[in-house]
């Protein structure tokens, strides 16, 4: 019974004891983090030992060869630990090339005055070395452009900024769980593989089986051929014989043994022909039914299915009975487009609340959003304080901004106007402006970013232009509809009351010229225990690309995909 | 410019000040939740007024049909508020139905001695009706069973069961991100989509738009046929034609402006040509290349893409730059498997660490779950003491177990000593015991509910029933792969020191007759810069199934997937 390790706790006391910084629970090393992230930037550890690993991020010989300086960075934060390694504890070319890894035992100290770090590791042995051939490696030290970068995603988050945008991401993530938690929602897996068409099977990717089991079904067919018409009636003729057999046996009163066995015999030659019958009617190919369309009854779940677009229609069967719910989870648009803000496969978290109408959307939306901007400035301002350094100069204040002051909140009559007054002004839009219009992106902007300088709601939207699932206002004309317009990226989050009134949303779907029976069971929602309910969903990409000021959402998610690319 | 609503924090002093219960942040209404869930099972409360709203569970009309006794739930919690309703307030009979939502305000009163509850809530006004007709609602009163349930997805988060699995869920993935944010780990968000092919086609569903495509084309072809020859030659025609209008007027010398019209005519009717001819080259169904195989070139990936099985290797390009990362996503499988204990979507907790060792991947195992038990004992009691009453009178001592025993670690040739001890002693298996097997789940079982009795981690599997990713052990014979067994499930996490070495794990997967090509990139990933890392993979479903001791893992996911079958 071998138990091959101690206990983490008793790790973190052993490692006090010997004058050590405290390693990560679960690996043998100190994260980076632990020693520079302190307030004092690491000086008051010096005199302790250490064992760090990490990947080299420029590494020099000096003194005629006699040491190494290696900047050194795991992951664990934005900044580099320097690590001074000795000739004699290793072979120091091998250990200076931009990638290599190396973990290393040494104690901190503090650097000769004068340089920027505030502490430094003196390596006193070298553990282990991952080597890089400089040659051959693909991302050497230069600065490399985001594009070449995406040829290269199994490699891209050893850089700074797709490791930067990786642990922003990742505080996000984790802040949409924190927020939603708090406020007593509860996460909802809903599902990705779905049945529902909520937007028109156009833009959705199907899930099959079909192509992969013709496939096989045609390499079983080439290595064993199916049965001709001749075979099958070989097959045939050996029933008959066989039948005939057991005829002439009971006509000549046989034994009985010797009838049993003639019968046997019968019997395999009819299960050898249904095997040929059935086999003969194989066909390579889509299994199609006999009006020639596609037979889904043989796909894995008897009927066409796609991946989801959108979890806010299942999710709304568990806000009717949960109260406050929220997905986060990916989401596909199998749109053929090449632009910077559109991706195949992306993640989106849609928030849903029961006893709610749109001012609570609108607040519930608000609030989310500053906590996040609030979030990134707590706990990532490293990361952040990289961005703007060197992507978007302004995008901190932008945190700041949001963070802080109340979203301007307009109904979409009055953003029209105040757009038709700025047009009246000699401002120029390409796409032309008037009541019943979708507000372009170039509206959006506008509005956030020139005329009110913060985020912006737009409410009320017509209804010709929204969902069928919006709820209906009493002037019949428009729906209960919200954007969150932010700077930087125009629409954030869309959102709307819901329509609960089972009769109302029957006629929206008729109206909409939608056919109900896909409906039911969304309907049925409204028909049995009805409740007022709202909700939004909000490109977490997007808020991203708003946080970090990148101009191109294939760089703020790990594996981009996109109409010809779907690295790994 | 109009503002709906004044911030939230001055709803609550509003609230306060007028001798109400604060509201829920985004809602008008009272969680139940913050109700009962007091420590004082809301006595405390008396007197105060309060916006409720929710489910009708039970409902009776009593004192002569002057009052109705409403049971209530919101989902906020799993106990029910009782309701009192008074006749004048409104139409009891429409009240009572179990299903109907209702929203009223009232004031809390402490109930009459003896009775269960704690408070009670007088109804002031009715201030919303979701009614329900008895005679059709699919869920009435009575005790239905999980299997019917699965019929009613939409629905069925309606019942105490199915609603109390959504809260154990919700907290489970709470404390997942809890978990992995304290220590260190970044949750990164690997591809659905993906055209690395891991375990093999097979049992993965394929991502395309060919199908819809080939659809969308016959029909078009339908509307609109393709040119046939006839309609070819008959352009061609026109193009000669035009051409020899051209050569004769420029022979007769004609005007500039004639011989340019002409020549005008000429350009037109080529376009028309080339358009008749890339028409007629159309052809209805699935694109396919000369040799007759689907060209997935047309596909929109533009090649062959399904749906992920697993988002380790990917996340291993992560591990090899941040350290310490975690995925927790929805899986997929193809397999057409009927078991209670398979889906199609299913979703996966993957984390993998750098600088680690087996040892460290245990220790991480173990604290995980560890964590998560004692999370649900903490946050969850309530809901976990209703699975106990109703499903599995052990599974609250089984997470108290689990919190606070050390897991016992056997290598696998000791765990097969002791199954073949078993043997010995009379214990019979199904499958036989033997150095080299894969363990099934009846050892798998045996080891930690008989044997042990309680959680067991069974590591350095023999290599050839593992996968080439694992890392070699000195011995040669075996990886040092690890199990983590837990009553009730049995296998709830399976994971391995990842192989560091290049040229072992290039030779592993040669051996294993894998081909080396979609393996390059991760090839790289031990070319440069090379790190130990180890991580492992939980079901995330299993461990609800361990956790409530519920027997269908298609009761524990919102929307279950399995052959036949995907609602919504």
């Amino acid at each position: 019974m071998a138990d091959a390790s101690s206990p983490p706790t008793d790790q973190l006391a052993a490692a006090t004891l010997n004058n050590e910084v405290p390693k990560a629970q679960f690996s043998d090393r100190v994260p980076i983090r632990s020693i520079i992230s302190r307030p004092d930037g690491g000086s008051g550890l010096a005199g302790l030992k250490a064992r760090v690993g990490g990947w080299v991020k420029t590494g020099r010989k000096a003194d005629k060869d006699a040491f190494a300086f290696l900047e050194i960075n795991d992951g664990s934060c934005a900044a580099n630990l320097q690590v001074i390694v000795e000739a004699s504890l290793g072979e120091l070319s091998q250990l200076v090339p931009t990638g290599t890894c190396i973990v290393v035992d040494g104690h901190l100290k503090l650097p000769p005055a004068g340089t920027k770090q505030k502490i430094e590791l003196r390596a006193d042995m070298v553990i282990h070395v991952g080597p890089v051939d400089p040659a051959k490696y693909p991302l050497p030290k230069m600065r490399l452009t985001l594009e070449f970068l995406r040829d290269f995603v199994h490699l891209r988050s050893r850089t700074n900024t797709i490791s930067a945008v990786a642990r922003i991401r990742n505080a996000l993530a984790f802040a949409t769980h924190t927020f939603f938690n708090k406020e007593g929602f509860l996460y909802v897996h809903t599902p990705i593989v779905t049945t529902s068409d909520c937007e028109g099977a156009g833009e959705m990717f199907q899930v099959t089986t079909l192509l992969s089991e013709a496939e096989r079904l045609e390499k079983e067919l080439l290595q064993n051929p199916p049965p001709t018409e001749a075979d099958v009636e070989a097959a045939k003729f050996v029933v008959v014989e066989k039948g005939e057999v057991v005829s002439q046996l009971k006509a000549a009163k046989a034994s009985k043994s010797e009838i049993a066995a003639a019968v046997d015999q019968l019997k395999i030659s009819k299960e050898s022909l249904a095997k040929v019958e059935e086999r003969s009617k194989l066909k390579p190919g889509i299994p199609k039914k006999d009006d020639g369309k596609v037979d889904y009854g043989k796909d894995f779940f008897a009927r066409q299915a796609f991946l989801t677009v959108s979890g806010q229609l299942q999710v709304e069967s568990y806000v009717c009975a949960l109260s406050s719910v929220y997905t986060f989870g990916p989401t596909f648009r199998a749109e053929n487009s090449h632009t910077s803000r559109h991706l195949a496969e992306f993640w989106m978290v849609e928030p849903e609340i029961a006893f709610a109408e749109l001012k609570d959307d609108m607040n519930c939306a608000e609030a989310y959003v500053k906590f996040m901007c609030q979030w990134l400035l707590d706990n990532c301002l490293e990361d952040m304080e990289f961005m703007a350094d060197k992507f978007d100069k302004g995008c901190i204040d932008r945190l700041k901004l949001v963070a802080s002051t109340p979203f301007i909140r307009v109904t979409y009559t009055e953003a029209v106007e105040i757009l038709e007054e700025a047009v009246k002004n000699g401002k120029k839009f390409e796409n032309e402006v008037k009541w019943g219009i979708d507000l372009a992106s170039e509206h959006e902007r506008f509005l956030t970013e020139v005329k009110f300088q913060k985020p912006v709601i737009v409410y009320n939207y017509p209804k010709d232009i929204k969902a069928f699932y919006m709820r209906l206002n009493d002037d019949l004309k428009t729906v209960a509809a919200m954007d969150v317009l932010v700077p930087k990226v125009g629409e954030l989050i869309g959102g709307s009351q819901r329509e609960e009134r089972y009769e109302v949303i029957q006629s929206r779907i008729k109206e909409m010229g939608l056919p109900l029976e896909p409906y039911e069971w969304y309907l049925d929602l409204r028909r049995y225990g009805t409740v007022k309910h709202a909700g939004f969903g909000l490109g977490f990409e997007r808020m991203i690309l708003f946080a970090t000021g990148l101009e191109n959402i294939r760089d703020v998610i790990p594996f981009p995909r996109y109409p010809g690319r779907a690295d790994l």
